[in-house]
Parts: C-alpha cells; sequence; structure tokens
C-alpha cells in the first residue's frame, strides 16, 4: 500500500473556514497524485473539535457537501490528537475493497465559535477523573514533566533546547505556523510559566489546518512511498489509571507492533516525526518508541542527534510545537513531512538520503498512540 | 462474516453516565456470544454527541479505561444520526485483520452537561447553510414532509398512523424508550405542532443507551447472523444542495449497492429497521429501499402490511418514534432487534419465521445512508 498524492494547507491563524481548510488540501493532494477524483472509492474525515468549536458534526457529509454527486463512503474518526492516524489505519483496512482512497484531517482552533479551546481541549481528557478536577492538558504534561525531571535528573534546559530546535527547523518550512517567528533562547527562557514546570514554550499552539493523503493499492509512480506498517493502540484515558507517568504503554506496544509488521528496527529509522504537543512529549517519544534507553533522551537531544545532519533528525517541519498542531490534520501533517523527506523533496530542510522515516502520533495524554513506518522509493 | 453476540441497555432517560451505558452494552454483548473478552482485537465506538453534550470526546480511550490492560486499537466513529452503522462497516473491514471485533454505541442525552440538545443536533447540519439560518431538524423534515404530503396528496392521519404502530409495537418491547406509555391516536392527534405539519407525536425522543454487537470472521454457534452487506454512502449535508425533498439519493444508492452485493432483492426482504426520527421519514425510506414504488409508502401503511402480521413488518422494536433514539447507539439498536427477530427470540413481538432483514440507518437529513442486509442461520 502506498502514498501516492500529498497535500497540506498552511498551518496558522487562518481565515478560512474548517470546510475550506479540508478543500484545500484534499485539492493538494489529489493534484499532487497521479490519480483521479473519479477514482477515489472512499474517503476518511479526521476531526477533533468541530462539535465543540465549530458548532459542525457529520463532517463526513459536509466533505460530500464539497464533491457534488460523488456519493462515495465517507467516514469521520475522532481520536483526540492521534485522530488522522487512526482514520490513515481505517483507510488502509478499507484500500482492501478500493483502489485508491482519501485521508483527509482538518481542524479550526482560531475563532471558536462554541466553546472556548481550553474547555474544548479538555474533552479529550476523562470527565470524571481530571476535567472536573481541573487537569487541563498542560496540567497532566507537567506532571509528567515533574516526575521525569526528578526521576532523570535533569533540568529545564533540556526541554528549553527542544522547543529551539524545533523553531528553528519551522524557519525552514514555508508551511509552519511559526515559520517568520525568529525565536532565540532568551525568548524560550524568559517565557511565561502555563503550568510549572511547563512555559509557553514548551506548549504547542492552537492552530487551523488541514492535511490531506491519497493512498492507493498499487504505486502510481516514482515518487509514491510505501506504507511499511501503520498501527495503533489505546489505553486508560486518565493518569491515574495508569503504572507510570514517565512512559507511555500505548506507544510501546504500538511501537513493537509497527516494528514487527515492517520488519525494521530502530537502527534503521533515519527520520522521525514524534508528536511533541509539549516539549517533555518529545523526550518520552524517543525513548518509548525505542530510539533510545529509558532516560536516554536527553543525551540524543544534548548530543545534536536529532539536528537535522544529525543521525536521527526529528520533526524537521518544526513539529506539533512550531509547525503547528491544527489537531485533526497534524497526525497527516506528520506523514506529509515524512514522504517530503522520502522523495527528496524538502529543499533546504532535506535531510540527506533517508530511506526511511517513523511517525509517532499520540491522542490525549497516551490514551492513544499511533505508530506508521514508511519507505521511500528511492532506496 | 457473522453477529456472533448482541447486547444493548434499556433506552429512556436514564441514570448512567455515557461510558456506564457503553460497558453495559458491551458487557452484554460478549455475555451474549460465545466469544472471549481477550479474544476480541479490535473495538469500534460510535457516538455523536459527547463532546457538545457530555464534555467527552476520545471515548475510544475511554472506552479503554473500561478494560484495564487490554490495549486493543479502539476507534471512535461519528457520522451523526449514522454513525454506529458506518462503525459496523469499519469493524467488517478490520475483521479482515482480526477473528472477533466488537461495535458498542453509545449516547447520553438527557442531563446533557454543556450545551442544550437542539443546539448539539443541529450540529449534524450543515453551520452555514442551515443552521445559522434556523434550519433545526424539526423544520428540516417539516419541510420534508409538506413537499412530499402534498406532492403525493396524503395527509397527516398517515403520519399519525406510523406514530400509532410504532408506539404499539414498543408495548411488545421491553427495552423501549415508551414500553410503558400507552399511546391512544387521540393523544397523537392532540399532540402540539412541533414544526407544521409535524407535532411532537411525528418526532422521536431524547434517549439514553447503548447497543453494542460482536462480529466474527467464522461462525460461532446456531444462534449466529450472517452479515449479508453492509453498505454505506454520503451526500451534501444541506438540503439547499439537494435536487429532490422527497427522496435521499444516498439511502437509495446504498440500497442499491446493498442488494447487489447480497444477491438479495426487495422481494426477499422478510422486515426491516427503518430509520424513523420523524414519522416522514419512514414512507421515505419504504420507498427509497425500494420496497414500495415513490408515493407508495403511503399505501404500505393504510393497508397494515407493515404490522407484525403484515407481509413488510417494519420497526417491531418500536422503532426510533418509540423504541428511542439514542443516537450514536441507533443503528446498533435496529441490527439488534433484526438478530433477535432472526434468531426467533423476539418473545411477544416474535415475527413469524424471518429469514432476511434489512437495516436502513440515515445521517442528518439524509446526509449518511447506512443498509444492512441480515440473514438468520435457520434458513
Amino acid at each position: 500500500m502506498y502514498i501516492s498524492g500529498i497535500g497540506r494547507t498552511k498551518f496558522g491563524s487562518l481565515p478560512q473556514t474548517l470546510p475550506e481548510l479540508a478543500y484545500e488540501a484534499m485539492y493538494e493532494a489529489i493534484v499532487d497524485s497521479n490519480v483521479d477524483i473519479t477514482d477515489i472509492g472512499a474517503i476518511f474525515v479526521s476531526n477533533f473539535l468541530g462539535g465543540p468549536l465549530n458548532g459542525q458534526l457529520h463532517l463526513n457529509s459536509i466533505v460530500a457537501s464539497l464533491l457534488p454527486g460523488m456519493n462515495v463512503p465517507i467516514a469521520r474518526v475522532e481520536t483526540a490528537c492521534a485522530s488522522s492516524s487512526v482514520a490513515l489505519k481505517q483507510a488502509l483496512y478499507a484500500l482492501g475493497q478500493h483502489d485508491h482512497v482519501l485521508v483527509v484531517g482538518a481542524e479550526k482552533m482560531t475563532a471558536g465559535t462554541v466553546l472556548g479551546p481550553t474547555e474544548a481541549i479538555a474533552m479529550a481528557a476523562d470527565r470524571h477523573a481530571d476535567q472536573l478536577n481541573g487537569l487541563i492538558f498542560p496540567a497532566n504534561y507537567a506532571l509528567i514533566a515533574q516526575q521525569y525531571m526528578q526521576k532523570y535528573r535533569i533540568g529545564h534546559e533540556v526541554l528549553e533546547q527542544i522547543a529551539l530546535i524545533n523553531h528553528r527547523n519551522a524557519r525552514l518550512n514555508p508551511l509552519a505556523h511559526f515559520h517568520d517567528k525568529d525565536v532565540t533562547l532568551e525568548m524560550i527562557r524568559r517565557s511565561p510559566v502555563i503550568s510549572s514546570p511547563l512555559n509557553l514554550f514548551d506548549c504547542s499552539p492552537l492552530s487551523d489546518g488541514a492535511a490531506a493523503v491519497v493512498l492507493s493499492k498499487e504505486p502510481q509512480g516514482s515518487r509514491d512511498v510505501k506504507i511499511l506498517s501503520s498501527q495503533y493502540v489505546t489505553d486508560a484515558t486518565s493518569l491515574t489509571q495508569r503504572a507510570s507517568l514517565t512512559s507511555f504503554n500505548a506507544v510501546k506496544i504500538a511501537a513493537r507492533m509497527a516494528y514487527a509488521e515492517s520488519g525494521k528496527g530502530p537502527d534503521d529509522i533515519d527520520l522521525a516525526e514524534v508528536h511533541d504537543c509539549f516539549t517533555i512529549s518529545e523526550l518520552l517519544a524517543l525513548e518509548d518508541l525505542g530510539l533510545c534507553e529509558p532516560g536516554g533522551a536527553a543525551k540524543l537531544v544534548g548530543e545534536g542527534r536529532i539536528l537535522r545532519d544529525g543521525d536521527l533528525p526529528v520533526n524537521t517541519d518544526g513539529g506539533l510545537k512550531a509547525d503547528g498542531h491544527p489537531i485533526g490534520a497534524t497526525g497527516l501533517a506528520q506523514i506529509f513531512e515524512i514522504v517530503v523527506q522520502l522523495r527528496g523533496e524538502a529543499g533546504p530542510r532535506q535531510v540527506a538520503g533517508p530511506n526511511v522515516g517513523m511517525i509517532h502520533n499520540v491522542g490525549g495524554i497516551g490514551g492513544t498512540a499511533a505508530v506508521t513506518i514508511l519507505e521511500g522509493s528511492q532506496c
């Protein structure tokens, strides 16, 4: 199974509506592919907060409204911040019965019309165990950061480095939310506390945006990227139901499944997109994916190995931190970046000759975890 | 592919929370099947308004919280009122890679904590074309009813008969929302206008409830029911984008696909569950499914053919009108009823020896349409 087309909008605070964002990404993905839109057999829509923020559910039908007379099966999938990776997996299942399937993820987070974004995003946490006790997302990840920093004896400067690296990468990505923002270590250090020990620059932004991919059963051209594996598993929603705060079990299981299915191991991964909704998440991701030992991620960061010219470039698009985090589109945007890199089309941020890339996309506080492994056709 | 277990809660205004409802239905479905829960390879959750009403999204992870340590892939699917039929289809796709898959649909519509139900339900309609112009659901279906009644020259008494039949069926269904309510034609006629020509008794209620099914690749016992076909397609959301108000094109396409896949035709259908969110919808359903000619549904009703002892019993559980309409569970509750009937386990409401049953489940105003055809193992 192959990714035969990709498309995405710029991320940021944008004028477009939710359907307009979805349309733009779908259009770009179709144009990028060699597939005619009339050959698309099914569509999967990923979105998290269309209801609470935009007053728009039933987005599968809204996408049908954009494609008059097409009348194909369209479904909406929602699994919080991992929505689009899980939609991708359903699309891969459906590819058993169709030659081409389209997946689109979209989110409109600024100019929300119904509820405020903090209240809306909190809906990814357990209503009774978390939300009603004030455990909004920065607070949950702050608990994780406190534990992690104490357990492995690292300081906030590691998190600052992650923010800096991601913002520097975003400067080379014209579609990134913070492409135009020149962020310095001084700005990061001086940013206000959100939920101690996390500061403003430890948090990903509220972004509008959309991304889409065309999936094809058979290769459609030399720019196609092969899907070696796409796996997701779930875990309890609330940290109160977890054995560990410094590792996400669902990520470890999904990674193990993806490595097994792909026949690849951590050493085969040439670059990765990981779910840095908060800077601390990037450390957990590198460890849970087996890309380093537990507690070893800070060293990976400190030695510059995750830089574009390191041996394991991470979040070359700027990550959720600086590329942006339009939730329903995020997993597909991560895939977009890996595909661009594997095709060798990343321009000034191109990594040297990657063959295999990994995508790590998490919902909530590790309640959903998806891991995808892609291989370029150059190798 | 087979339905090897079914479960559901009572429908109505219930004390349980959304997760409690889901748990109860899943438990009953597992107990009803010969499948051990540890053999379930994946779960699909259907829910429409968890965000806007209950402040709870990421329900796939909430279901994982109910099953500690299970860590299987769980996805949430939302396509308005057709959510659970579309979730069923995704589960059937996934059955290619698992021996057993569970589907659960749940909705908690009373005691909503975030937004009011009318505002929340309207999110299934197009925000810009419908919602902001006041086209809430009763108003949309009232437009359809006006057109239909004028085009085919029928009066409101046909709709009253549909309400009466469904309420009488619910009297024989102990799990129905209005099981205990003795509804007379007089009550139906005297009920207040909601949106002319629709009165209170033309509308389905706000219900809490959940339903679940276990799907198995191979038959697990003599009570299993075979899935001959499950199809869904989409159409534009708003009536402003439709050529006809008296027919849903998506239903016609889905029915055609389901007949073709199953090898069955309208004459083979022994009983049907149709999506009577409003009484007028039942007339459209019978016609769009090809069970009678366009404009012929009133005759089908008038001649008593859709009664339990007629030649095409419809909504033997009471339908959405009287069994209830906990939106994310509705499609699975329709399947529950057809399975119970095909097994011959419907007790006082049992239809004589049915072999093939049809389920019709619609999202929005026909923006999503799902048609499922089941066959009993008795035949």
